[in-house]
Parts: C-alpha cells; structure tokens; sequence
C-alpha cells in the first residue's frame, strides 16, 4: 500500500492505490443470499469461501465495508470479472458518481453523506450483474441495516425481485438519507436567521458562507447522482427489468424533490447575505448621520465661543470686541448659540436627517 | 399514522406516511357521474358505495378532499388499481409537479395557489383514467365549484367530452387563478414604489425583498406546471383526445403569460432594489458634502479665533500680536473670517460641489 | 361587455371578455379583393356583407381595426370558421406573439408599437386562409395604409402573389417599424451619455433606468416575433408558398438585426450606469481627500492656537509658557504653525494625495 | 439615391437603398478570369464589357469596390441572376453576417475590420456559384491585394481549384486579419494595465471600458464568422468541394482561436477593473485611517489645551484651577497631553490600525 | 525561419512558421518499434533513417522533439502523408486542442502543463495512423519517460496493443499530469487563506486574482481536452479499437474529475474574496466608529471649555459668566463635562455601537 493519493501520472491503467486523502477502514465482506430458497447470511468471509457457494441459486448480495484489503478487493474482481479500471475507480479519492456500463454488469458509483454537520461522504460502489450486486463501501457505519431488516422479514416486494431492485433499494436508501440531513440543515439556517436579524455580525457571515458550502457540495453529489438514475431509467439494459423502472422514476423525483429544497435554502442563504449586507449599510450611514450631524452642530458654537474668548483689547477702540462688556454680553453669546442650535436642526429636519 | 414528515430512509416503497408539515384535514369523497346519461351527484359517500355503481356507463369524476383518512386513500387505489408509489406521492410534503405515464392511467401532480398574501399552495393530484377523473386536494376549499357548476348547468362542451376535457379544465382553472393573484400582486408592488421614491427605509427593502421571495416560489410553482402541460400536448398517449389538445395548448399559452408578467414583476422589483440602493448612496454623498463644507468652513474660522486667542503679552515686545492693540483689530479679525469664508465658498463653487 | 381583465377562473373556454386594461375602441370592417380581377375596396362593411360576396374569385384582404363590437368578432368567427380560443385570444390583455396551427388556417399573433416616447404596443391578430387574410388591430391607427398604397397601384410582385405574401407584408412592416424607433431611440441614449458625462446627476440614472426598462420591452415583443417568422419558416404548411419563404428569412433577418441594434444599446446603457457609478465614486473620494487634509492641516494649527491660549500664570515660575513673555514669542508661534503646515504639505505629496 | 438609413417601414423588399450611417465611395468592377487558360485582369469595367465574354470558360472573380452606383448593381444581379432581397443586404447598413443558400448560388455575408484603432468594419458581401465569385466591398481599401498576387503568381493551389477555394482564400483573409489586430490589441492592454497599477485613475477606467467595449464588437462579428463557416462546412451543397472543406474546417479553428483570445482579453480587462477598485478602495480606506488617527489625536489635545485656556478666576478658591499656578503647571499641561498621544498611540498599535 | 507570431493575413495555406511567442528548441526524432517483434529503441535519428526501416512490421512510435527544423517536420509530413493544414497546426501559437479526422489518420492536438508555478504549458500533436503514431512537442522536457519504461518492461497491456492505446497512454499521461499540480494549487490556497484571515492585505488578493486567473487557464485547456477524448469515443473510427474505448472513457472520467475540483478550488477561491472584501469592510466600518465616538465625545467637551475661555467682563455685570468667580466653578465645569460624557456613553451603549 504506497502512501499517495493517485497513481504517479504514467503508470499503467487499473494500478491500486489507496487514496491518502481518507481514512482506511479494515476490509470485511458480507454475504447474503436470497431467491426461491430462504435467506442466508454470511458474516466476515473471504473470497474464497464466497466462491464455493457461488454456484447456487437465488440472488447474492455481497457488501464489502473497508477497502484496507487491496487483495480481496483483486480477488472479488477475478471472481466477478471486474474491468480493472472500475476496480481503480473504487480506491481513488474524487471518482465521479456515474454509472459504467460494462459487458455483464453495471457499475455505479455513489456518494453517501455521513455527517450531518460538514456532510462529509463517502462512495459507495455498486456492480450490479445478472444475479449478483456487489456494493462496497469505505467505512464501516452500518447504512444498510433497515434494508438488510426488509430482506430478513420480508417487508415490501423486495424478496421478490432481482438485484435490480436491490440496486434501486440501495439508491433509494442514498437519496432518502438526504430528507433528515436537510430538516437538520432548514432548522440551522432559520436559526442562523433569528441571530442575524437580532445583531448583524460578521462572524455569522462566515458561519453563512460555510453553510452555503455545504450547499454547493450536496449539489455536487446529488445531481450526478439524479443523472445516475435518469441514465439507468434511459438504457434499456436487460440488467434492469421494466417493473423496477417504476421505482427507479420515483427515485429520481426524490432527488429531484432535494436539489429543490436545496435551491430554496440557497435562495434564502442568499437572501440573509442581502438582509445583512443592507443592514451593515444602514448602521454605517446611521453612525454618519450622527456624526455629522453632531459635528456641524458644535462647530459652529466652538467657533463662538472662540470668538469671544479672542483677546483684542476693548480698551483701545470701541470696535473692538464691545460684546464683552455689554450687560448682557454672557446671555448674548449664549442666545446666540442656541438660535444657530435650532437654525441648524430645523435645516436638517427640512432635509429629513432626523 | 406516524409522525415523520418522510418515510425514514430505507423503508420499503409506497409507505404511506402523513407530511408532517402540513395541516391534515378530514377526508371526504364526492362522485358526479355524468354522459350519456343525466348527471348525478353524491356527496360524502365511501369507496364502497363507489364501486357499487362503478359499472355504470358514462364518466365518473370522484373528488377526495382531504387527506386523513389514508385507508380511503388505500381502498381507492386498489378500487381503480392505482400503483402505491402514486399513492405515496399524494402525501409526500414535496412531491414535483410532473406528469406520470402509469399504465392505465395518467398521474398528475400540480400545485393550487390558494393564500394569496403568501403563495401558500396546496398540492392537487389528479388520475386521468380511460372513463374516470380522480382528483385529490388536501384542503377542503371549495376550488372546483364552478367547474361542477359548469356540469350542472351543461354550460360549454364539458359534458360531451371525455374525462380527459374535464382535467383540461380543472389544470385551466389552476393555471387561471393566477391572474387575479398576479393583479393583486402586481397592486402591491406598485403602491411599494410609490412608498419607497416617497422615502427610502430599509423596512421597505425587507417587504421588497418578500415579494421578490413570492415570485420565486410562484416561478417554481409555474414553471413545472407549464411543462406539464407541454408533456401532455406532446405525449401521443391515447388518454388524450387530439380535440383536448387544442385546449391544452391554449393552457400551456396562460401559463406562459403568466411566467411573463412575473419576469415583469421581477424586472420592477430588481429595478426598484436599484432605484433604492442608488437613493441611500445619493444621500450619503449629501450627508458627506454638506459634512465636509461646514467642516471645512469653520476650522479655519476657529483657527483664526483660536489665534487671537493666544496669550502672547502684547506689553513685552511690539511683535506680540499687535492687532489685539489695532483700532479696528476685532473688525479685521471678523474681516479675516468674512474673506476666507468667501474664498472657501469659491473654491467650492468652482468644484461644483454647492 | 363585461368589465373584467380576464374570464373568472373556472369559466369556460372561448368566453369573449375585454381586456379592462386598455382602451376599446369602435369596431370598422374594410375589405380589399384583389388577385386575378381588378382591385375592390369596401370600406366600413358588416360581416353580412362580406358574406354576400365571399365566393368571389381572387383574395380577400378583411382587416378589423377596434374591438368593441364582440357581435361582428363571433360573427366573423362563424362565417371563417375560426376557433373559439383563437377569438378569445384576440381580446385577451397580454396574448402571447405565436403562430398557431388550427386546421385550415394559421393563427399569427404580433404585437406592433405604436407610441415611439413609451414603446406602447397593440396586438396584432392574423388569420391566413387559403384564400384570406384577416387582420384585427385594436385602435384607429392607420398603420398599413402603405400596404393598402402597394395593392391599389400594383408596387411591387405583391398583387400577384397569395394571402401568405400578404402576410409577409404585415409582419415586414411590423418588424421594419423598428428602425426608425430605435434609430429615435438611440439619439435619446447619446443625448443621455452626453449630459452623463457634463455632470452625474441621480435624476439621469432614473431616466437610463426606464430607457433600459423600454429596452428589455422591445426585446421581449422582438424574440417571440423572431421566433414566429423562424416557425413560419420552418413549417411544411401548404399555406405558406415556398417563394414566400425567402422573404419570411429576410424578414427574420431584418428582426435579428433589430435585436443586435437593442442589445448595442443595452450594453452601451449598462456602461453609462459604470460609468455613473464609477463617477459618483470619485467624486465621493475627492471629498473625502480634501475634507482628510483640510482637517489635518487645521487641527495641528488650532491645537497650537490653543496651546498659548492657556492662562498659566507665567508670573508664577519660569516654566509656565515662557514662549509668551519671549520678545518674538508670536512670530515664534505663528513660524511653528507654518513649519507644521509645511511638514503635512510634504506628507501628503509623498502620500500622492495632492 | 435617397437619404434615409432604411427602407420606409411598408415600402416593397428589395428597395435599393443606401445606407445613410456610413460614407458611400464610387463603383468600380474589376475582373480576373483564371483556370484552364491562362489569366486575365481587366480593370474598371462595365457589366456589359463582362457580360460580353462571359462564355469564357474557367472561373471568373469579380470585385466591386464601393456602391455609390446602384444602377451597376441592378445589371450585376440581373447578368448573374440574384435575388432582390440578397442586393437589398449589400446595401443596407447592419446586415447580418450570414450564409443564405440562394437556387444556383450562395450569398454570404461577412465584416471585415479595416481601422484597428475602433474596429471599425466594413460589409463583405460574396455572391459564390458555379463557376463564378462576386465580392462586393463598400469602401476602395485594397484588402484583397494578396490573393491577386497569389492567382498572378499562381502561389500555392488556388488557381487549380474552382471559385469555392477562391471564397475560402477570402474568408480566410478576413479572419486572419484578426491576429495582427490583436496582437496590438494585447500590447495596449498590457500598456493600460502597467500604467493603472503604477497610479490608479479614472480616465483609465474609461479607456477600460472602450477597450471592452471594442472586444465585444469584435465578438459580435467574429461569433457568426464562425457560424457562416460551420454552416458552409455542414452544408451538403454542390457549390463546396469536399476538397475545400479541409481548409474550411481550419478556417473555422482560426476564428475558434480569435475568439479564445478575445475571451482571455475580457478576463484581463475584468480582472483590471476589479484591480483597480480594490486599490481604490484600499486608498480611501487608508485616507480615512489617517483622519482618524489625527482626529483622535488631536482631539484629546486641543480639548486639554481648551481646558486651561478658561477664565475661572484662581483668586476666587483654590479649587478653581490650581494648575494655573503650580511651579510646573505648564509642563505639566504638555506632560499630560504627550501622555495622552502615547496611550492613543498604543490603543491604535493594538487595534492594528497603525 | 520567418520572425513573426503567424502566417501574414493572404499567405498561402499551410504555410510554416515559427510563433515567435515561444522558444523553439532544436528537433530531435525518436523511434521505438515493438508489436511482435522485440522492442528497438533508436534515438536522434534522421526521417531517412526511419524511413529505411518503415516496412517492418509491429507498431511505430515516431517522437519528435523541438521544432526547430522546419525541413524536417516536411520530410515527415511528406512519409507518413500528412495534410499540410496539419502540419501548420504544429507551429502555430494557439492551435485549439482538438480531433481531426483526416483520411487514413487522427490528428490530436493537447497541452500539456509544463511548469507547475505558473500553469505555461505546451503543446502536444498526435498522429494516430493504423500501425504507427507520431507524437511531437515543443521543448525537450522528458515528458513521456515513464510511459517508455513501461514497453521496454512490457508492464501492463501496452505491449499488446495498437497505436491507440499508446495514444490512450499519452494522452491519460497529459490528463493525470494535472493531479499533482492541483495538489500543490490546494496547498497553495490554502496557505493564502491562513494568511488572509490573520492580516486582510491587498497584496493578497493580487495573488487571490493570480491563482483564479490559473483556474481559468487551467479550465481553458481541459475543457477541450475532455472533448477531445469524448470525441474520440464517439467517433466509429476504426482507427480506435473497442477495446481502448473503455480506457478513453476513464480517462474522460479523469478529466470530469480534475475540472470538478478546478471548480471546488474557484468557490473557495471566490469565497476568500467576499470574506476579505467582508472583513475590510468591518474594519472600515469600525475605524468609522471609533472616529464618530470620539468625535462626538470630545467636540462637547472642547465646546464648553471654549465657552468657558470666553473673555466676557464679569465686573460689568453679574449676567456675564458668574460662574467663572464661583467658588467651585472649576469643578463645576469639569463635573458638566463628565456628565456629558456618561449621557453620551448612555446613548451610545442603548445604540449598540459600544
């Protein structure tokens, strides 16, 4: 296991590295069979005991959780024919969502969040075959279980069906794990709402613009992701029966439904940076207002009073400075302050700056 | 009934689950049967008093208001063979507006405006069978009285046509009420400018900013609905008559029209954010230049008093302030003040900032 | 005449109501025949009239200028053959410009400007027929009179050709009506840039507004023209002569060029708004400099004013303000405040703020 | 020769008419015939004299320079066969660049840029048939010298191909005219950007702005150029050898390079724009950080030296500003207010203002 | 060796010449055969040399290095039946990166990224033919190195496969050249944003501008990479055998993923430009407080210290500042002033600008 996080540029297609960006999880495979005869489950095999029942009939379902294993995830590949460039598609760090088709089998990539706070993901492969799905994952958080419940007590038609349905089971899973995350996501964004609009703060702004983040990178997952099933709605690869189209239509819709709700944050997101920017602007021009207008009151009474405290001699000419020594010289002064006091606000209540 | 606003990720499909965001009302089914013979009408009846008389010849409109009761809803899908994704589409809180192809029958989904102070909209499905309409509302206001007037009084071609004409005409009514919301709307908007060229206030921009958020969600609401119809005047299904197209059409024209004026009302609103930013910038300006001319006008005043303020002894030499001994010193000193001022008001006259 | 700006929701299709919005004026028939007899004009005729002599050889040209009489538009309706939608289309308030295909006849809807100052426009509704074109305005404007000049002295191939020729002929004329407002149009934009440049003034931006708002009219009458003559263009109907067709892409031609003018004019007015801004922005700072230095100058030089007015007893020791007892003490000061302006002068060159 | 920019709205198609906007230069009819026998210029002739050996076989390149003589035109297209409507667009002032497929022949409309200072364009306008090519330029510019002295010296392949190499030689050059307009383009623009970063000012920013404002004329005709190619290329007609194609494909990536050139000049001109309103930007903010500074500064001072200029009479108590008479009252004065500066200094060191 | 960027407008086409915008570095031709044969390797061979050896069997891979010797380039074209337009492509400056389908062979244009600083790239042509490929680039930079490691030891398929697949090799080595430098690019960023959120500086945005203009370059060369390598597996050519399609198809993939994260890095990059404008904006918006605060808290002061230095006789009368001979006027002065400042304090906290 070499420590970079792509094959050097010039080395031979379908070369396995891990990608070092993630954390690697140890590798364990799961097996579980079902069709005419009743389920079977089996924990924590190898490939090669996987291989001695391959030959039976019914549907297999095998889930591999951790790629730490370059080995068997070879050996799986050999057992199935897996083209090794889907193989290298697994490891790599940023492998597009999309669907493959190769001859045999369909290969679809996903993304899965599992976080809820930085809706961090992680990919989950499927290779869909006749009588097979083979879905790896990179971690080991228990996605499937509900799914694994319906199989065991025969909820719904899934019994019934072929891996198609099971494929469609597991998108549908993926996309649906959306719903809660964004509920979480709306009720963060009204709050982030309340907050601002009791005191507009920069530190909200980037808590904001992280938010928004999140929402161009759950855009980034879903539409390949609504790509994905519209592509397998469009081809008519036996691979997926007419009856599951059905449910794969639904499932679109569903994504489609999320990137919507999605806008609608985006729209609101949005909307906050204006309701902030707007708000910003106003107290600036606010504190200006006062400013002004606190200057342009006082300087002209310190310009008063800095006449009268000038210091020309009233003794030496009857022009000079006579004011001080009126009787009423102090009352004078001051009166006139307060007369250019309110010449002053009754400008600006004309020019509606009060 | 559980108290999810989704099914939790991983169940089976066509679960049906209340939309936990909405208010659930009682159900209730109304049936008016009507062609070649004379129409009937029955209120508040079952499903099985439905398919008591569901051979008879004719077209039957059933109207379920209401969405409470979802063994109703489950009876009714089995009664006309309705597939249960369909029925789970009906209660999602989000369902798309879209048109679905099931065999048999076609699914639509619209939305119905039906606050016009919020664009609160409530969702209406529609099942358009071979010799049946199944519309489903989730409010129990009374929208569709007068189309059931229309088939009361024989009023235009209605009763001669196939169910098909009669969802034509329930989506026509749907896409028709937004004339007089948009009028209304449109109302609003006007008076808004004419309050904010009154005077600008960032409350404004708040209520402006709401109703921008209005014709976005009018526009989401529109938009698919507008295809919808186009999906329907291009599917050559045979549900649709080719007589009905010609009216379908026309409906896809009002939607279009509509969208139109919301472009419009849009422009306004956009234009109106410009005409206020530009308004509070304009008076920033007006704030700094009249800051700036009183500011600039009476620190020198005050410097020149400020001087003749000074203390210098004007006993010790002859060069000590001299013009506080001056016959007229006061007099030159108001002079001084007189000529800068003016040659201020000059320089600013000339700057063209008077 | 009810007094409504759209039929009520839910009523049914084909119902003749007034637009409330504009103004309607008396209906006047006006005939024209021409083709392989000589010309005949009848002016101010019923549709029983025109019934009278409708199986004359050659085409009729039926233009309807006012909307008043809803009689005569059913009647015409009847004796044509129209389709109810297509008359209600006419009275609508905000028809959408399309082209429609009923059987027998094509439905062309333009709309044409009459008022050069606000880009007022009125619809323009055309039936072509086999062997007739019906064209209904909705005021008095005399605005084909040329084409009515063409016919009566055989200008040009336009005698000899069919109803569809006609039509061309309206639509160019429609179309070409755009120069002259636009070569208007663009005088006013100059004249604008012009007085923009001499001095910004808030009041030219509320103008460029609405010159921008006219602009973003025009367009939306043009592209759905545009988008008519190409779908006219692009139709196998055997109501449009293949030799006609090379004038219809002239025609498209002459609207793509008018749209190209408009979006010159567009980008020139968003420049002058940059400009504007950019501007106003300058001058904000300008401001702002000279306020910067003039207080930076004063305070340092009042400060020092207000120094050696302080009243400590220089009688009471040799330290206190000793500078005012000096022989030169004034010169001193006022040399101290020169030297300090002097010192801020070279700050602020080396700063470049001069 | 009237004098109006247009046709009046309503006058006949193919109304020969000047163009008003542009200066119109005398005709003059040049001819080289070339292909089997040897080549032969004749300068300065009438259509008659063409006409007179127009049976010759080989191909024939006619030029006109200049439209002044509409006549000439009339008996070009009546000797050659042209539509009415194509001798309309030569004449008209914005025809659209174009290819417009015409029975026998194809009219194609370009621009060529004849002054690199405004861009400034003339009209291109190439008549290609079997065995002919007519070119029609507006002004007497000799753009085509090149080509001729390619046919004279028989360079390259040109004279053993037939006239639809001839039209591609044209385009060609016209699109090669592009490159040594750019390359100037792209040294002022380097010029414009060194001279902003070195003192931002606003008569830049309009230099900008024409500079742009060039770049998008220079799009507007370059855009269709490509289409007029792409759609020769994909056109299956006659009149275009596969042979030619080849070069007709490259032609189209020159014009697909200009275009990315020009694409990476508006990123540059954006990127100086928002350079220089950062760096506008930065300035105010630093003039306004020196107001504060100084303002603070002196502020504090000023109101301390105010403090000890106020007359309360020391002889009264000794409450009433004993600091008049201290021994050190003065320097204490000045030690407070340096203290004072010291402390200021420190608040703004901390606050990162300094 | 002409000295200019491209051919004059007029010139011939497939006229070579040097762009003068680059280094032209001295050619030097490789040759590697293999296919059934053991690999030869011959370097800084002559065209004669190889066309000595051109029958034997297997695949050619002809490399060229540095186009200095325009002879060469010739001779080659004339061996291996190049169309001259190709060939010109190879010199030009700006050639688009493409597919061209010539008869009997691909002509691929790509860039290849040389220096990772500044994203200078190069540009690599491919002639794919049924048994050779020539590939030629600029400068001797020894790109290709690893891809010959893998022939001479046969790792992977490459040793039994066509020239397609070797092209593939390339081509994926030009697109996977790009994950390390968008590794470094990442590290980059991400340093720059440590450090615009300790000190907001404009020097930093220069570099902000610097790295977004990378992304654009970057953008401009994979866009149509990724085209290329579509095209190519579009194209039914037999020319690319089944086989490789899948290999093209992943590196297609490649490509999606690197524009992907190219995409990531311009939102952060845009990102880190509203948190620097937002963040100077704060700090204007602070400075703009605390010059308000102390202005508003100084001028009172300063006034009434200013009205106590009025020199107002109080012996004239008792009208005249008596305060001035109270027993506690100083302290009632200086107690007025620090009732100012708690009112103003006051009012500034209920405000929230403290």
């Amino acid at each position: 296991m070499t420590e970079t996080a792509f094959p050097p540029p010039g080395s031979p297609p379908g070369f396995l590295v891990q990608c070092r960006e993630r954390e690697v999880y140890p590798s364990r495979l799961r097996l579980i069979c079902y069709g005419p005869e009743p389920l079977v489950e089996q924990d924590n095999i190898t490939v090669a005991q996987y291989l001695d029942g391959k030959n039976r009939p019914g549907i297999q379902w095998l889930h591999l959780e951790g790629l730490q294993d370059l080995n068997m995830l070879r050996e799986l590949g050999d057992a199935l024919g897996l083209h090794p460039l889907a193989l290298e598609d697994i490891l790599e760090c940023r492998t597009s969502v999309k669907v493959e088709d190769y001859p045999g089998y369909l290969f679809i990539v996903c993304r899965l969040v599992n976080n809820q706070a930085d809706f961090a993901d992680e990919q989950i492969s499927l290779f869909l075959g006749a009588d097979y799905l083979l879905s790896i994952q990179e971690t080991h958080h228990d996605h499937f279980a509900p799914i694994r419940e319906r199989l065991r007590h025969s909820s719904g038609q899934i019994l019934h069906r072929g891996p198609d349905y099971l494929a469609y089971a597991l998108i549908d899973y993926i996309i649906d794990t959306w719903f809660p995350l964004l509920e979480d996501f709306g009720d963060r964004l009204e709050d982030l709402e309340d907050r601002l609009l009791a005191k507009p703060d920069g530190s909200l702004i980037q808590e904001l613009q992280q938010m928004r983040r999140l929402l161009l990178r759950g855009r980034r997952i879903l539409w390949p992701l609504r790509e994905v099933v519209n592509n397998l709605l469009s081809q008519d690869n036996p691979l997926i029966q007419e009856h599951t189209r059905i449910y794969l239509r639904d499932c679109g819709d569903h994504a489609f439904q999320i990137i919507d709700l999605m806008e609608n944050y985006r729209d609101m997101a949005s909307g906050l940076i204006e309701v902030y920017l707007s708000s910003i602007n106003n107290r600036l021009n606010e504190i200006m207002k006062v400013l002004t207008i606190i200057a342009t009151v006082f300087m002209p009474l310190t310009f008063i009073a800095g006449v009268y405290g000038m210091n020309f001699k009233t003794e030496v000419s009857p022009w000079n400075m006579p004011e001080l020594e009126w009787y009423l010289g102090y009352p004078f002064a001051l009166g006139l302050m307060v007369v250019t006091v309110l010449i002053m606000m009754l400008y600006f209540k004309r020019k509606n700056w009060l």
